[in-house]
């Protein structure tokens, strides 16, 4: 068997179990997602074993230490992902929701239910932990999941993908519900991003290029998120101490993220007050300032920020500024620089506010909040597959529902079209 | 300037003019709808005349005489443009509708506001009035429109965005927020379905191959719609005059669209007394039946079913029959054979009903009603940009709010994340 037939009969397998899966009730997938639990931490042991093998093999090719750490299973690692099943265990199941409900004139009731997307494939690093997040949020969803985690990962994935199986094996629950494809090839991930006919929608997760690559071979529908250049715009009304440590958080709470804050606009009245406040701060959490040539008058010792440097997405310390005239230019500066992935406004004018969470149209709009807010579980959702900047199906933080599509169902009695 | 250039020149106004529409209130919006009904009006001699020289080509070249009834404008087709116009004034505006809001233990307010898509693609064929039609529902949804008919009516097509143009300078809306791509090549449809920075989304309308090829090149997310073959599964229960009128109904009531009935599946107990009935009132009515083996042996002068025919979609006054032995087998034809469109089942059995609600997971599943129904002024959507069979950001009739996406709105006082 080729790696091209094999792929399609992955999907083929994804698709009759999807089918299944969507009839599957709350009960019987939160059973299911306990035991995994359970199994995973009974058989740690195995999956630390075969980790271990990736982290060997990894090692001898000299990969970077960032990625042997995201790579490496731990006991700890372990006890995250049963935690993860339990959480999503717990969650509201999305699907037969019936989210609005209608009467029209002949009579017909119409409504709008949820049901699952059907299959999803997810193209990630070498990360085994989004092995079991993945596969939890799919299932519950009910959904089938095809799982095209980092060569690195394969022994891992696949280990974690054995016992994950079983479990669906051993609950009645349909065992192709959970695959991980077994081929490193890239001719693997082409096949797979051309069966629209049993594929529903690809989220990719990793790296802009990874994500580019996606994109320009998939012709089935991407949700993807190339990057997050986030802004704060402190407005001349802000409160001065809020505005410091909300940047502060946004950037140096956790710089390698993409709801950090990479570029702070201030208001040129509340500049010459704010900047040397905010700097002195900053530069105590380490941040290195690049700033516009107004900005370099008021903080002399900063380097000066280039073209290039309102395009950033640093995932570092380093944090781009500039002063801005008014609310105009602090929003046609996230027009132009931005990634729609989220943005922030901190000032104490009710017009002002109301008017940037309305015109600014990125996935997050805040007022008088960290960036760093813009995060699945942090906005309620309970779960968290990924941050769309994309506008279609789902736009921001993702969670269960964002898994589901709606269906119109009609109740008739005898009903024809005249 | 080239082909491409033009395009993205094209691309890049009508991305400046989204973020200017988005702006926009409902009031202005609807001022230059009506406008535009009028001016339409006002103009019709001049748009006639325009129209008389793609006709002219057209019949020329040869074209289909269906294609050339599109084609052509009358008097009375510009009255029904006008009037879709005023229609669309009168529908609600879903920008802005805050569709969800909730708190966080933090204190943090967090919503869902409706924002228009962007800028959206519409590649069509010769129908000068979905020039009207899609312009009038993408300017309500505050969405900036790229429009691509068919070569044939380009005149037309240009003369009515220079109608709407003047329409939209003169009520200062932003005028590139509705164009027509001048080219006729078919490089300028390849370059746009390339420019995934300006463009949110491609609307493909027409046949299944217009469509495949959209798909096989874009970068940009497509909603699409290959083909209805829709199913009516005729259970033991069903009240028999009920059943036979609305089979009749959704088969020949319009037999040439996409949510006319092409599979009639019926229940073993009940085909021997339904099926000659039905076969009576749909003879007269001149529809031809093509039936599995078992039909054959109740209706015998009909024709033998052929494992094409359960995939077809006939559009026409062709029906395919086949004898199920009970729900199980008639799902399990829909989700072998079907298109994700719409199915019905006719039943007196509560259980029945459902079940095939809930497991039938097409865009529109109907209880005791015509397939016929499945359309966006049917189901009270207000209007109708297209029906999606694919899953991801709507599924099913697309009306007004199908147009929009939603963004997170945060209302925080100072929230850090710790």
């Amino acid at each position: 068997m080729d790696i091209k037939s094999s792929v399609q009969q992955i999907a083929r397998d994804a698709q009759l179990s999807a089918r299944k899966l969507s009839r599957i009730t709350e009960t019987e997938k939160n059973k299911a997602l306990l035991r995994m639990a359970e199994e995973l931490e009974v058989n740690s042991g195995f999956l630390l074993k075969e980790n271990a093998k990736d982290v060997v093999k990894a090692k001898k090719s000299g990969i970077s230490s960032a990625m042997l750490d995201r790579l490496t299973l731990k006991p700890s690692t372990i006890d995250q992902m049963a935690k993860g099943l339990r959480e999503v265990a717990a969650l509201p199941d999305p699907v037969g929701k019936v989210t609005s409900m209608w009467r029209r004139p002949n009579g017909l009731l119409v409504g709008k239910m949820r049901i699952p997307l059907g299959v999803i494939g997810i193209i990630y690093e070498s990360r085994p932990n989004v092995t079991v997040d993945a596969s939890a949020l799919c299932l519950k969803s009910g959904n089938a999941v095809i799982l095209r985690g980092g060569s690195e990962s394969l022994q891992s994935n696949l280990a974690i993908a054995f016992i994950l199986q079983k479990v669906l094996r051993e609950t009645s629950l349909p065992e192709k519900a959970i695959q991980v494809i077994p081929m490193t090839d890239r001719e693997a991930v082409s096949e797979m991003l051309h069966l629209e006919e049993y594929i529903d929608l690809i989220i990719p997760r990793g790296g802009e290029e990874l994500i580019r690559a996606v994109v320009a071979q998939s012709r089935i529908p991407v949700i993807k998120h190339y990057k997050g250049v986030c802004h704060i715009f402190v407005d001349a009304s802000a409160d001065m101490e809020m505005a410091v440590n909300i940047c502060l958080n946004a950037k140096a709470q956790r710089p390698g993220v993409c709801n950090a804050l990479e570029t702070l606009l201030v208001h040129q009245d509340i500049a010459g007050q704010f900047l040397p406040l905010a700097a002195n701060k900053l530069k105590k959490a380490g941040v290195v300032i690049r700033g516009c040539a107004k900005t370099k008058t008021i903080l002399k010792k900063i380097e000066k920020a280039q073209e290039d440097d309102w395009y950033a997405e640093y995932l570092d310390l380093i944090l781009a500024v500039k002063i801005v005239k008014n609310m105009e230019e602090a929003i046609a500066h996230i027009e132009k620089y931005g990634s729609l992935h989220t943005e922030s406004i901190i000032t104490g004018d009710y017009t002002n506010a109301q008017r940037f969470l309305n015109e600014v149209n990125s996935s997050t709009v805040l007022v008088n909040a960290s960036t760093r807010f813009s995060d699945g579980f942090e906005l309620g959702l309970g779960a968290e597959i990924g941050i769309s900047t994309t506008k279609l199906h789902a736009f921001g933080p993702m969670g269960l529902e964002e898994l589901t599509t709606t269906k119109f169902i009609i109740y008739g009695n005898g009903q024809m079209r005249t």
